[in-house]
């Protein structure tokens, strides 16, 4: 036996109250059980705030059963929105012992050691945080526009983009055509997707059941991603023009349905109105004159070939996001950017590389976006837990009030892929989505963007069906790389689970198009096909939709209290509940036969009876507050209950 | 000195009569000049023909002046076509000496040697050898049908191509879109030129003054080139439908204008109803069972997936062409290939890669066509000398009367490129010149199809600039290897000459689409663009018209005697006669100036003047059969005059 044993776990009211973030000025209790063989002379907890400031909080003895001691001490958050973190320091006469967070920092369970630990983390955010309902409430159907819909199209429209490929058939694989050996873009390729098609298609979506469309970026562009823009107030011609934009928003908009663009803001294209290095445009560019109106919104290492690019993307010049004209031109002016394409009917926008725009930028377009519309919503791009994510050495404060409504949920992506491919155990994922429930200030977990696609990941079937990118093989050989047809029957069952925890979780759910039917594909180019339109996977479709319709028709899973549930090493689950109705959801992830699994929610819930909506309306009744559930192999479960 | 020297001159009339190729059992005067301070024990002429039969001629003094004598022996063509070789053995009491062909076997002038020495030859044809005369009067215009025009076009059309691309705009550049290491090609690239296309630039055609037109392969097949045909009897459909390819014949046929297909009969392309490897059409293909009624067709090594390929290349899957089945389906039924495609309107064939089909399959096919239409037209790809072409191990027969009517004069293209752009001496040029003439029988002499230009090689205007295809360059980079101003500025002036050349010179004058008017590009695929409708060098095109006008108009350039005109380092020409015409045509290849170079024609022109046609019609009086002329640099003159 040890000298000195301890105990925290943030993740338990007892040790901290209350739960997760908490607003400025904010007094918490903080408890930690210590079971000593050796005096103690002093317990304290040191806390650490994002300015720099530490502070020493000594605790006392609150209690004392059989010799083992709960300290306490009442800390109070800082009047300004950071992180705040903590550890304990035990001091006995021998030595000093620290308790602090675990190994993967998830928070919960700690470790106690005998040199300084990692630190529990706090965060601190402004009471009024506020999130547009019709957002928190929503569902996202994110369309990359080359690749959904073609309608009314043109070939001619394509002229604008010299020495470019048009696909011979919507169905066929997309490609990269690179250079040999310098992987350069020798050509862009387009299947000519466009913003009539994504109008033709409205119907579609309402009846799917999602409330907001997330587009990537729409303006001119050489290239079908669109990310390299060439003029940031005008709708690449491939898709339409800026009449028909606001005929999508209005047309969208009398359906309940929102459009959120995509701000790329972190560069610019090189072929562009302001950087034009190939001289396509009649204005003065960056490249072209140091005497251009828009030089000083680059970085020259040497004028003019060698400038600052993203990720050393030449045809992607990296902009001074805080230099005055660019700061009127993209956000200020009457007719900024931001304003243009709100008063045409945007109403938000998602940053592309959230970490790698400067706090006061993003702070700056939130503050004016709700000035044009005090409802619209700002998502950013983040691919971790953007409650402590670093960039460029800085902590980022994109969660706490002012800055996004939302982020990106690719962490939540990447549990539940884990969790339903048996990579980690049931307590693992359970630990990742408490992390993220106990950082998140908690009008942002709820108004997360809980995507499990994007165009930026595999495609989800492909994963549940355990394909993985090899990049030994050739481009050839990957686009033959499908899953057969046990991996894919697998694969779906895995994804109906997903997407039943998606839409019953916290958060917003994303849909990435044509994951509803089953579309397959490795990485990037092979996640961009388009959709497959008469020829989806129906029955999948229909599980969306059934799923869709029942979080959209109980509030309980939009807003309603969380809850983890788990048993054994499978079966993982949460309960919902609101003042007047409760949900528990089950899912078993495992292949193999198991039965007859109770679990105890007595405790949890006060229904006396559930039904289980998914496959009956069948009541079951709760006797001693034991729920008796059988879940078959790659089964889940939702049940709900009215409280009165 | 020497004990002994010798002379022998195969293109001088004294030493052998008549010149050039014979007919069979023809008797030819063969004559050698002999000096020698030896006795001389015996001369004679050792022969060889194509079958191996070796005979000696025995050489007689025919004249001695001087103590040099002349020795001169008549031997006897063989009585069937075929090449005879032949050299000189001179037996003295101390030794034997030999005189036979020049290092590079050009004719004319030979060497002593005291071995075995290099072989004179006399091609032996059937005297009965027939090219129909509209063929030999006329001037071709070669086409690839993807980028000659687009009319009516339905991007629809390119679904039956899965995975293909079509470009942007008419004008981008064409590329090839590869597999990054095995080179494999991953995507077909179209730019959707069609046969509507061609109809409608047909008085295009009609004003530029040609008369037949070459099209590379319109059958159905997966690439953009066609020469992997998938169905023998269909015109892809990204082309039209066969009974359009039925209106260009017709419409084509009225403004004077005759259709010649191209005929790949090597091979077939594998996914296609014969071979079927994908599994694309209904047939059971020779790859898919042994007991396909295509089995016979081809030959594999280890069925299914090992068979024997064109160049190695798996898409196109070698013939057994001498099969019965498939002589039957190509030429023999009723509704053989060439029946059917002649009967909609064909008016002959281009066979391709001629030196890989059997001379048997060549020679039937020949009858057949003839069979059909006796005043169709066989034309054959060969790349070299197609009097004594070795393939395979052996020597073709393809030009003494029962073959081709004609072959693609690619030694004749490289002959003048290399003489205009200064690299062989204009005496290596004309004995390049004289080898042809002297080894074509006289009648395919003047129906070689003389190209400057083909879908095999870089652009004329390129090569004329003097680029060369460097392989150390990216694919994009090669894209933009352009010809400069100055360049460009040469390479046209040079084109200019050429054209003049080829039109003035005997045999069928072929212009590959867009030559006309300037199109630039190095090797495949920068050599197959879209002709530039609208933006082409309208000037080079007026002299295009200009020239080819001259040639129409004045039967002494398509049937007239030719005789070869050289002086000074820089300067070439020949002469063109008939009974009531006469012509001059001078080149001077220099860029540098060059002044009043005159030439001495007066013994081989009757005329007493002579028109400058090219520049003004004044009249140029001939005195003491003298003839100055000034040729500035880069010049060509054409003078013509009539003879009573």
């Amino acid at each position: 036996m040890k000298h000195l044993e301890a105990f925290h776990d943030s993740h338990e009211n007892f040790y901290r109250s209350p739960f997760g973030a908490v607003v400025c000025n904010q007094e918490i209790v903080i408890r930690i059980k210590i079971d000593s063989l050796e005096e103690l002379k002093k317990v304290y907890i040191k806390s650490l705030n994002s300015r720099g400031e530490e502070e020493l909080y000594p605790m006392s003895c609150h209690q004392e059963i059989e010799g083992i001691k709960i300290y306490q001490a009442k800390i109070v958050a800082p009047s300004f929105p950071c992180l705040l973190h903590y550890f304990f320091v035990i001091e006995t006469v021998a030595k000093n012992y620290y308790y602090g967070n675990n190994e993967e920092s998830l928070g919960g369970k700690g470790l106690l050691k005998e040199e300084e630990p990692f630190t529990y983390q706090i965060t601190v955010y402004k009471e009024e945080a506020f999130v547009p309902s019709w957002f928190k409430e929503g569902i996202i159907y994110q369309i990359f526009p080359d690749r959904f819909y073609r309608e009314g199209y043109q070939q001619e429209l394509l002229e604008i983009k010299k020495n470019s490929f048009i696909y011979g058939s919507w169905g066929d694989t997309p490609m990269y055509i690179r250079e040999k050996d310098s992987n350069e873009i020798l050509r862009w390729d387009f299947f000519g997707g466009n913003l009539l098609g994504i109008i033709k298609k409205l119907p579609y979506l309402k009846e799917l059941g999602i409330s907001v469309i997330y587009l990537n970026p729409i303006f001119i562009s050489p290239s079908n991603h669109r990310y390299d823009i060439s003029d940031y107030k005008t709708i690449d011609p491939l898709l339409g023009n800026n009449r028909l934009f606001k005929e999508l928003c209005t047309a969208a908009e009398a359906m309940g349905i929102a459009i959120v663009l995509d701000g790329v803001f972190s560069h610019t294209g090189s072929d562009s109105i302001y950087f034009n290095k190939e001289g396509n445009y009649p204005t003065l560019g960056a490249y072209q004159s140091e005497e251009s109106p828009y030089y000083s919104w680059y970085r020259f290492y040497e004028f003019p070939h060698s400038y600052d690019c993203w990720w050393g993307i030449s045809n992607m010049p990296n902009v001074n996001e805080m230099e005055k004209s660019y700061i009127d031109f993209i956000i200020d002016k009457e007719d900024s950017v931001l304003k243009y394409w709100m008063n045409l009917g945007a109403k938000g926008w998602r940053l592309d590389v959230a970490d790698e725009l400067p706090d006061a930028f993003i702070k700056k377009f939130k503050k004016v976006m709700r000035e044009v519309d005090q409802d619209a919503v700002l998502i950013g791009e983040v691919w971790e837990d953007a409650s402590n994510k670093v960039s460029y050495g800085e902590k980022r404060e994109y969660l706490l009030g002012e800055e996004l409504d939302s982020v990106m949920n690719y962490p939540f992506r990447e549990a539940l892929v884990n969790f339903f491919t048996e990579k980690i155990s049931v307590e693992y994922f359970n630990r990742r989505l408490m992390s993220l429930y106990e950082n998140y200030p908690k009008a942002y977990f709820y108004s997360m963007m809980n995507l499990i696609g994007s165009h930026d990941v595999p495609r989800i079937l492909t994963l549940l069906g355990e394909q993985v990118v090899d990049h030994q093989l050739t481009q050839g050989e990957r686009e033959k790389q499908k899953l057969n047809a046990k991996e894919r029957g697998l694969a779906v069952r895995r994804l109906k689970l997903l997407v039943l925890f998606q839409m019953t979780f916290p958060g917003v759910p994303s849909i990435y198009y044509g994951d509803e039917v089953g579309m397959e594909g490795l990485e990037d180019p092979l996640n961009r096909g388009t959709y497959p339109w008469g020829r989806g996977d129906e029955d999948l479709l229909q599980w969306y939709k059934k799923i869709i319709s029942l979080r959209n028709g109980n509030d309980v899973f939009k807003s309603g209290e969380w809850l983890p549930l788990y048993s054994c090493e499978n079966i993982y689950g949460f309960i919902r509940k609101n003042h007047d109705q409760e949900s528990v959801i089950l899912f078993n992830r495992s292949r193999k036969e198991e039965s007859a699994v109770s679990i105890d929610i007595g405790s949890k819930i006060e229904s006396n009876h559930m039904k289980d909506v998914l496959y009956h309306d069948e009541k079951i009744y709760i006797k001693n507050r034991n729920m008796k559930i059988t879940l078959k192999p790659l089964e889940g479960k939702i049940f709900i209950g009215d409280k009165n």
